[in-house]
C-alpha cells in the first residue's frame, strides 16, 4: 500500500531526497524557553537559529513539511545530526523506531489523523542534551495544548529538561488515538448492525476497509511499543530517571491501545461470518416463499387442467354443482397446505426461523 | 469499546479528574484492627482517618466512587501516595497491574459484575506497611465475607499484616469470576442446542455478544495473570514470604481461569459454523420439498394439457375408459416418483439426511 | 464447563470442604513394601496406619473418594502435608501441577476414564521419603498392574524407593492415555467418512462433542507435560537421579500424547468444512433435479397449452397426424435435452460432479 | 493416527515386547571398514559378531525387522546399550529424538516411503566410538549409496570415523524427503487444478487425505530439526568438530523441508475455499438456467392458457390471423428476455460471472 | 514447490553438480578498485585474474550462470572458498543465510524478478578481505547503479572496503523488493475490487496465485531478515563498525518489507470471503428475480386454467364481460404482488439488499 516514495534501488546512502508531492516549510517555528522565560519565533533561516540557540534554556525547534533539503541540511549540520538519520526523515514510510547517536536520539512517530478516512503522518523527533527537534509532513498537529503549557508560567514542562519535553510530545501524540479509536469502536458497532439487520454488497467493502485501517493501526503500534520500551530501557543520559517514569505511564498507554486495537481486529474479522449467516438466512426466507407458492399453486394447476381435458367420458364436469365443488377442493387444500406450512415455520412473519 | 473516559491528548500529567458521571463517595469505610481489637467507622473527612491512624495495628480504607477528587488529593497526601498512581485510581479503564512506589505498592484489579450483561468496575489498591486503600468506581461489591472474617475473633486475617488483608481482598474478587464464568458456560450451551437445534437471526447476534464478552473478560484477565505473578515475584518487603505462598495459590487460580475463559472461546468460536450448517442443512430442506413438488406435478400437469389439446384426431379421450386411465397413470406415476425421492432419502421425516 | 464446585468467593484458605456429592472412602488401602517384603491392608483408622509406618520399607496409601474431610485433616497431620495442598486435594478441579512444600512433593494429575464419554478424575499424589499417597475421586483406577508388580518378589519396584513408585504411578497413568486416543482417534476417522458420504446434522453435533473432548484433553495435558517436565527438573533430594532418567521416558510420553491431541484436533476441525462442502454438493444435486424436470417439463407443457387453445383458425390441431406429430416433437424435445444435459454432466448418476 | 502399538500401561519400564506383526530379521548385515579395508558380511549369530569387532575400523550393523527381541538383548550387552534405549527401539511410533547415554548416543529419525500413500518407517542409530547401529522396521532402504560409497576406496567416508557415518546416513535419509515433498507438490497442483476446474466429492476427500499426509510430515520433520540441532550442539566427544560442519548443512536441509512442508500446508489449507467457492459458482450457474428457462416458459404457459378459455366472448380466437399473431407474441417476448439476460450476463457460455 | 534440482539423497558432500538446465557463463565479469582508480574487464579465464589481483584494492568477481562447475572449482582453490560453501552455490534453492569461514564469510540472498509472475533468483556472496565473489543464475540484475557508482570518482564505494560493497550489494537486492511489492500491492487492490464488483472463477485462480507469490517472498524474506541480523551482529572482522552502522538501516527495510508482505498476506485472505459473499449476494438475486417471476405467473396461470375447464354449468364464462374482468383481474393481481414485492424490497434495481 505505502511503499510509493521509496529511493531508487542502488542509490548511495545519506543522500536526501524531499519525498514527492511534499510540502516546502514557510518557516521554522522555534520556542526557546527556561524557568522563567519563554520566546517564540518563526525564523526563516538558520543562522537565525544559531544565534537564538546561544543562550541557555531548551529550544524547540518545529519544521512542518519535508520539501527544502537544504534547510533539513543546515539543520543537521548545526545539531550534529547523523546522515543516515536525516536520510529517514525524508523516507516517509518509517516504522515507529528509536535510534541512539552519539549524542542525541532519534525517534520516528506516527500521528493520526480521521477526516474522511484513517491517515497517518510521520513525525521525526531529535531529542539532544538542550533542544528537541521535530519534522512533521503537513502542517497542522496535536501538539497546541503542550505548546499553551510552556506559554503559561510555573508549569512543570517549563521547569524540567528538553528530554521531559520529548516525553510530553510523545504522550500527546500517543493519547490523540485514543479518540481515533473510539470513532472506530462507534463504526464497528455500527457495521454489526449493518450485518445482522440490513446486510448489503456495501456492507462488505465496508468490513473490508475497517480491516484494511486496523491492519494499518495496528502496523504502527506494534513497533511504537516497541520504541516506547526502548526508551524507557535505554541507557542514554540524555533521558532522566524521572521522566523515565513517566514514560512507564506512556507505555501503558501503548499497550492499551494495542489491546483496543487487537479488540476491534476480534470483532471486525467476526463481521464476515455474521454478514454470510445473515445471507444465508435471506436466501432461506426468499426459498421458502417460493416453495409455498409453487406448492400451493402447482396442484391446484394440475387440477384445472384435469378438468380442461376434453374426455368424452368425463363425469365431474356433467354434474350440476361440479364447479362449485372444484372451488370446494381448492380452498380445501389450499387451508391445508398453509396449517401445514404455519407448523413448519415456514410462515412466521418477521426474521424468525 | 471502552475507550470513551480518556482524559485530552495534551494535559499535563498528575492531573486529576473525575470520569464522566463518577458517582461522589457519601463516606470513606474505614476497619482498623488488629489481633485483639477491631474498629470499623464511617468518616467525613480525612483528618478524622489521620487522628485513627495513629493507633497500631492496620487499617483498611474503601471509598466507594470516584467523583471527589479533593478526597482522593487529601488520601494521597496522607498515605504518601504518587500523583501517576492516583491519577490512574481516577482513570477507570485500567488494565490490571502492578506499580511499585517507594514505600507502597499500587495494585489495579477489575471485579466482575454479571446482572443483564457482563461489566467490569475498576479496583484500585494501595498496599503499605499497615494500611491498604481500596478505591471502587460503585457502591456493592464481593468483599463482604472479608470484613465479615474480620470482625470475627481468632482468624488468620486477624493475626497477619496489611499484605495478607491484600491477598485476601485480590482472592476474593479473582474467586467471583468462576461463578460468572459458570453462567457464561451455561449460555454458551444453551447456545450450541439453539445453533443446532432451532437457528435463528437472533442466535448469531447472542454468539456475537457472547464473543464479546469472553473477549473483554480475556483482556482483563491475562494482564491480572501478569500482575499476580509479578506480586509473586516482587522483590518488595511489603509482602512476606507466607503470603507468596497463599499468592501461588491465587496464580493457580487465574491461570484456571483463563483455561476455562479460552476454552469457552473456543467453543463459541465454533457455533457460527455450527449455524451455517444448520442453515445449510434447512436450505437443502426446503428445496427438497421444492424438488419433490414440482418434480411430481409438472409431469402430471403436462399430461392434463395433452388431454386437453383440441386435436381432431386425439384417440385416447373418445375412449370409454380413457378419463379412468389416466388417473390410473397419474397414480402410478407419482407412486412411483415417491417411492424414488424415498430411496434418495429426500422424503425422510425429521432432520436426518 | 468444570467449574461447578469451587468454594465460596472471600472464604478463608485452607478450609478443608468436600466436593459436592463426594464419595466417603470405605477404608484407606495400604501397601508397604521393601526389598523382601510385602504387606496389604485395608485398614479404617488413621492410627492403624501411623503404627504401621512405624517399620522400614515405603508405604504407599491409596483413598478412594473425597468425602471425609476429617480423614484428610488426620493424614495431613500424620504425614506432614500443608494445608494450602490439602485444600487442592478436594478442589477437584485442578490442572496438573506439581508444588513442592518443605520435606514432600504435590503432584496433581488426571486420570482418563472413557465410557460413554471422556471422563477426567483428579487424582494427588504427595512424595515424601518413605511414603506415596494417592488421593482418587472414585473407586477404579488403572493402577492394578503396579499393585501386581509390588506383590511380585525381585521387581525393580520392590527393590527402589519411593520416588520409583510415584514415577511408575504417573506412567501409568500417562500411558492409560494412549488406548483412549486410540478411540478418539477411531472416532474421528468415522466422522471423516459420515461428513463426506452420509451427513447429517447430527454429525455436526458429533463434531462439536469430538471437539470438546480433545480440548478437554488438551487442557489437562498441556499442564502435564509442564509438570513432568518440572518432576524432572526439580533439584528435590526426594527424586533420585535413576528416576530423573525414567521421567525423561515419561516426559517423551507426554510429548507424542500432546502431539496426537494436536493432530486430532486439526483433523476434527477440518470436518466442519468437509459437511459444509458435503451439504453444498448435496444442494447441487437436488438444484440439478429440479433444473432438469423443469427445463423438460416446462416446454411441454407450453406445447400442450399451444394445442389446447381455441383459436378458430389453428390449422395444425384439423391435421390428420397432428397428434401424432404433437408426441413425436415432445419425445425428440425431450430427448434433446437429456443428451444436453448429459453432456453437462448434470446426470452423472452417483456423486460425480 | 498411530497409537495402535503401545504396551500395556503400568508394565516394568525395560520390558522388550516385539512391536505387533514385525519382521523377523533374516541375518544381521555388518559392514566393518577402516581406510585401507572393507569387509561385509551377513551375518546370523551376534557371537560371530563379537569375534569380529575385535578388528581396527568401524563397524556397521544394520538389522532390517524387529520381531527378533532375543538378538536385540545380545546387541543390547555387546554394545553396552541402556535399556530404555532398546525400549524405544522396538516402540515403533517415537518421534525423532536425541539421547545421550554414558558412552553411546541413541538417535531416532524417521524414513519416509511413498508409494500409494506416504508412510514413515523408524530408523534407531546407535552411534559409539567406533559403531554405528541403525534398526530398521522393513527390508529396503535409501542407503545403498552409502554402502556403494563405503566399497569404493579413497572417498571421505572411508577415512573417517563413526560419527561421519552417522552422519551420511541421517544425511541420505532427510535427503529423501525431498523426491516425497515434489510428489506431495505436484500432489497439491493437481487438487488446486481439480478444485477450480472440476470440483467433486472425490476432491474434498483427496484435500483431507493431503493434509493428513502433510501434517503427519510435519508432526516427524519439527522434532526431526530439533534432533539434527541437538547433535550439533550436543558436547559429547563422540562428534568430531569437522563432522559438526557437515551436520549444520543437514540442519539446513530439515529447515528446508520444514519450510516446504509449511508451503504446501497453506496452499492446501487454502483449497477448502476454493472448492466452496467453486461449488458455489456452478449452484449459480444451476439456478440461472433455472430461472431462466422459468422466466421465458412461465409467461407463455400463461398465455396458451388464455387463449385455452372457454369465454364464449373472447375476441382474439375468432380473429383469422389470431394464432399467427400468437406465435409472433411468444417470439418477441422471448427474444425480449433472451436480450435482458445477456445483458445481465446469465447467458455467457463458459465460466464466466 | 521448488524442491526440482536437489541432487540424489546419499551422494557424497561436497560434490559439485550443476543444476538442471544451468546457464554456462560466457565470462566472468571484474571490476578491481581502489580510491584513485578503477579497472573492469570480461576475463575468461581463473589465471588471468590470479595475475590481476596480486594489486592492491578490492576486486568484485561476478558470474552469471552456474553451469560451468570447473570455473567454480578454480575460483574456489583461488579464493580459498569451502567445498560445502560451493555446493550450496550450485543448489540453487538456497534459503538466504549467513556461513562464517575461517578467512571468508558466505552470504545467500534471493533477487526479485517481476514480468509475467514472481520469480526469485539465487545470489551468493562471498565477501574476503579484499574480494566480494557473487554468482547468480541468470545474466541481468539491479546491481548496475553500483557499478556506475563505481565507475565514479570520488564516491564512497570507492573509498571504503570490501565489507561496504557487500553492503551495497545486500542493500540495492533488498530495496529491489519495494517496486516489486507495490505491483504485488496493486494487484492486490484490483482483486478487491473484482472479488466485489464483478467475481468469477477466474477471480478465485487469480487470488491463488496472489497468495502462493506472497508465500513464496515471504519464506525468503523471513529467512534474508534473520540473515541481515546475523551480519550485524556476527563478530568477524571482515565487517568494519562503521559497514555494521548502515546494515543497520539494510535491516529496517527487511522488516519493513516483511511488514507488507503481512500486510498483503491478510489483506488477500480477506478475499475468498469478500468472494463468497459477492457469489452468495448474487445467488440471491437470482433467486428472487426466479421468485417473483413465480409468484406472479403461478397464480395466473392456475385462473386461466380454472377458465379453461370444461364444466357445463360454469356460469363466468357465460358472462358477457368474462374475458374483460378476466384481465382485470389479472393486472390487480400483478400490481398487487409487484407492490408487496417492492416493499419487501425484493426488486430494487442494482445491488442493493
Amino acid at each position: 500500500m505505502c511503499a510509493k516514495h521509496h529511493k531508487m534501488p542502488g542509490t548511495a546512502p545519506g543522500t536526501l531526497v524531499a519525498p514527492k508531492g511534499a510540502l516546502t516549510p514557510k518557516a521554522v517555528h522555534v520556542i526557546h524557553y527556561g524557568q522563567d522565560s519563554v520566546a517564540e519565533a518563526d525564523i526563516a533561516s538558520v543562522e537565525e537559529l544559531a544565534r537564538l540557540r546561544n543562550g541557555k534554556g531548551v529550544v524547540w525547534v518545529n519544521v512542518d513539511g519535508l520539501g527544502d533539503v537544504e534547510l533539513l541540511g543546515k539543520l543537521g549540520q548545526l545539531f550534529d545530526l547523523h546522515p543516515l538519520a536525516l536520510e529517514d526523515v525524508v523516507s516517509v514510510h518509517q516504522r515507529p523506531k528509536v535510534d541512539e547517536y552519539e549524542d542525541n536520539l532519534y525517534l520516528v512517530v506516527r500521528m493520526l489523523h480521521y477526516e474522511a478516512e484513517l491517515r497517518t503522518e510521520q513525525v521525526s523527533l531529535f531529542l539532544g542534551k538542550d533542544f528537541v527537534l521535530t519534522f512533521q509532513e503537513d502542517v497542522g498537529d496535536c501538539l497546541d495544548p503542550i505548546r499553551e503549557r510552556l506559554r503559561k508560567e510555573g508549569g512543570q514542562l517549563r521547569r524540567r529538561g528538553a528530554d521531559y519535553l520529548m516525553y510530553a510530545i510523545v504522550d500527546a501524540i500517543i493519547d490523540h488515538h485514543f479518540p481515533v479509536l473510539e470513532r472506530l469502536g462507534e463504526q464497528v458497532e455500527e457495521l454489526e448492525d449493518e450485518a445482522l439487520e440490513r446486510p448489503s454488497q456495501r456492507t462488505m467493502a465496508r468490513v473490508h476497509q475497517a480491516k484494511r485501517e486496523l491492519l494499518s493501526l495496528r502496523r504502527s503500534i506494534w513497533p511504537l511499543r516497541e520504541a516506547v520500551n526502548a526508551l524507557l530501557r535505554t541507557e542514554s543520559p540524555l533521558i532522566s530517571k524521572n521522566t523515565r517514569l513517566y514514560l512507564r505511564d506512556c507505555y501503558d498507554h501503548t499497550v492499551r491501545i494495542l489491546d483496543m486495537v487487537e479488540t476491534h481486529r476480534e470483532l471486525v474479522g467476526d463481521l464476515t461470518d455474521m454478514y454470510l449467516s445473515s445471507m444465508s438466512n435471506r436466501m432461506n426466507q426468499v426459498m421458502k416463499v417460493l416453495t409455498v407458492i409453487a406448492t400451493i399453486f402447482m396442484p391446484l394447476t394440475f387440477l384445472a387442467g384435469v378438468y380442461g381435458m376434453n374426455f368424452r367420458h368425463l363425469p365431474e364436469v356433467e354434474w350440476r354443482w361440479g364447479y362449485l365443488a372444484f372451488w370446494l377442493a381448492i380452498v380445501i387444500v389450499t387451508l391445508l397446505m398453509l396449517w401445514l406450512f404455519r407448523r413448519k415455520g415456514w410462515l412466521g412473519g418477521g426474521r424468525g426461523q
